[in-house]
């Protein structure tokens, strides 16, 4: 689009929907589709040279993760490593008992797996998040029995982002169980905030490409040693039977270039979201009409606001036409009703009319002046 | 590795196990990660770009499938694909039967599969080919009874390239028993031999496309209207809820790029995989020792021999040693023992001996006088 002779800049604050991938990262997946094209089980060099490209990725981000190699299990993304973890975990404890506790502000691949669990006679407990968006240890020690074979509460939530104290979480559903299987989705939250799977005392973590500089269509499932998880898919030998299927090793090789690029620019990105995060709250603070949904203690990268009387969508699209985008919820919810708000106890009038701001590697306070300045115009305008 | 001054070229004979990527699709891959980086779920207008890049892929790769593109579902692969349509096929049909008949050379990813119904209270026959390695349409009718409810028989098998007559293979199942799903996982035949997946009168067929100048990590199901699968993973709401999980968007536009690329030259390098075929088959002839596992009417891209006396691994690394890549058989089982072979009726020394050929779009003649000259020479050496 053309102003004033220009390019109308692209103010892209949708980071946590999906991200644009690391140049270096493309050119990986360019040359892994071009050169080193093997198939990684392949018993000949060109099998052998692709499956080193495939173990080198394993190795980086499972050391961005604080976890051993061995344990870390690609997958087709977010998605797929939650149903292996939720349900393969359940499935793999099935003797011990029939019960699953899972926070009621999920991603819907966590809800919906535990949905499908209850569907094969499973109970399945939602915790509701505190008053600062929190799952508290002391829910979890209250929800957990002796029949429960499995917890699953995100590190960080994906619409407001909350984030967790997961490894309170962990100690405590083993306290209450020590055999309780415990999985954190962690899509939100790696790369972004300090943490070391192992360290955490969790069994099962899921982490994403998309969400860090890499490309869609690629996850993982950390495994810890000694945590049992059934496959949902069946076939080859790849990933020790686990996630059988020829590995996508163009995109595992770029994950593994994002996860580099973006884990060692942490500490430096983090603060600049926290200034980002800290300068869109002042700036909407005087803004009559307009509320904060997000808590104190989130995850910088995450705003989320209310904009009361101006609709979602409406406000989605009204910013778009300014080229600056954001959502109104989870992408992969397609403008339903916020599950994550609900949870959290807001009413209908602050839930229609949310809006997620999230910030990137790319993001620079101009843009967000330009958003501040495109929702006053919106409430000016539309609220009329 | 340098010979007389000169890199050695690469005589890549394996394309059956996987491919190189167009450079074109691959470009195609690098633009999306970079510029058309939404979350095709998003509802702004990098979503939106994002989703069109999507369903112009899903549209020609349907077209070249002969196929509707509503009915065309993304998946991270074959195996995927595989898994969904004999699982989530049968138990769609569960309340109708439990019986399923599958070929005993299937790959893996729906031989397991079927096994997985078996732990699952299904029964599956399994059907073994004729002496021309094909599957009969009186087996099949033989097979079906009316507690069948699916059929999976592959269009061309992956390590002897038989093809089967898969029009007629359905014509008799469906005629033993209408409600019968039926299946075919058209991997290794897909823009390489002609058919159109609505005249073929099945209900679902499996691709994938790094066997086709695509990238790994992406394939697709598709699934005739009003037949129903039932998901095996559960999140949001892409792909109509069958698939959920955000789509990999970089993969399928390259897998369309390279659909499109090889489809339309299909019929070229038809002809000149026939020549090749002819000229390495005229070759082996002269060979004492040398036999031929392939059958007359396979799919030429594909020539699976013997070389009686050495066995698969050692020839493969002989071979290596050149640069010239072949085969022990299926890249996924990792040098088991070949089933394939096996149901084909042949004995422990020719499967233990035998190694799949398979030409690509960049194998020339010389490469298969390299070939022979080195499997001469492995026997020269290796069989005293």
């Amino acid at each position: 689009m053309f102003i004033g002779g220009g390019f109308l800049k692209e103010i892209y604050l949708d980071n946590s929907a999906t991200t644009r991938v690391y140049e270096q990262a493309a050119k990986e997946a360019f040359k892994v589709m071009t050169e080193i094209y093997g198939n990684p089980s392949s018993l000949h060099m060109k099998g052998v040279e692709a499956e080193k490209v495939m173990e080198e990725a394993r190795r980086d981000i499972a050391n961005a993760l604080g976890a051993n190699p061995d344990g870390l299990y690609f997958t087709s993304g977010g998605t797929e490593a939650n149903n292996l973890a939720v349900i393969g975990g359940a499935l793999a404890k099935k003797r011990r008992g029939n019960k699953v506790v899972v926070s009621a502000y999920e991603h819907d691949s966590v809800i919906k797996s535990a949905k499908q669990l209850e569907s094969m006679g499973f109970s399945v407990t939602y915790l509701a998040p505190d008053k600062d968006g929190i799952i508290t240890p002391q829910s979890v020690f209250d929800a957990v029995d002796e029949k429960t074979v499995l917890v699953s509460v995100m590190l960080v939530n994906n619409e407001i982002g909350a984030v967790n104290p997961i490894k309170e979480l962990c100690a405590a559903a083993k306290r209450k169980n020590p055999e309780v299987v415990f999985h954190t989705d962690a899509v939100q939250a790696f790369c972004k905030i300090p943490f070391k799977a192992e360290k955490l005392g969790v069994d099962l973590v899921t982490i994403t490409a998309h969400k860090i500089g890499g490309p869609k269509g690629v996850g993982a499932l950390w495994i810890k040693k000694g945590a049992r998880v059934l496959p949902n898919h069946f076939g080859g030998e790849q990933e020790k039977q686990l996630r059988p299927g020829t590995q996508a090793t163009p995109l595992i090789a770029a994950f593994g270039k994002a996860v580099f690029l973006d884990s060692t620019s942490m500490p430096v990105r983090r603060k600049r979201m926290e200034e980002l995060e800290r300068y869109l709250k002042d700036s909407i603070a005087e803004v009559d009409g307009v509320v904060l949904n997000s808590k104190e203690g989130a995850l910088p990268n995450i705003v989320n606001i209310s904009v009361l009387g101006i609709r979602s969508e409406i406000m989605l699209h009204f910013l778009e036409k300014r080229n600056i985008y954001v959502s109104s919820g989870s992408a992969c919810a397609l403008g339903a009703k916020s599950h994550v708000l609900a949870a959290m106890g807001y009413d209908s009038a602050r839930i229609d009319s949310a809006i997620r701001i999230s910030f990137g590697r790319d993001t620079e306070k101009e843009d967000i002046d330009e958003l501040v300045a495109a929702i006053k115009d919106a409430m000016s305008l539309l609220c009329k």
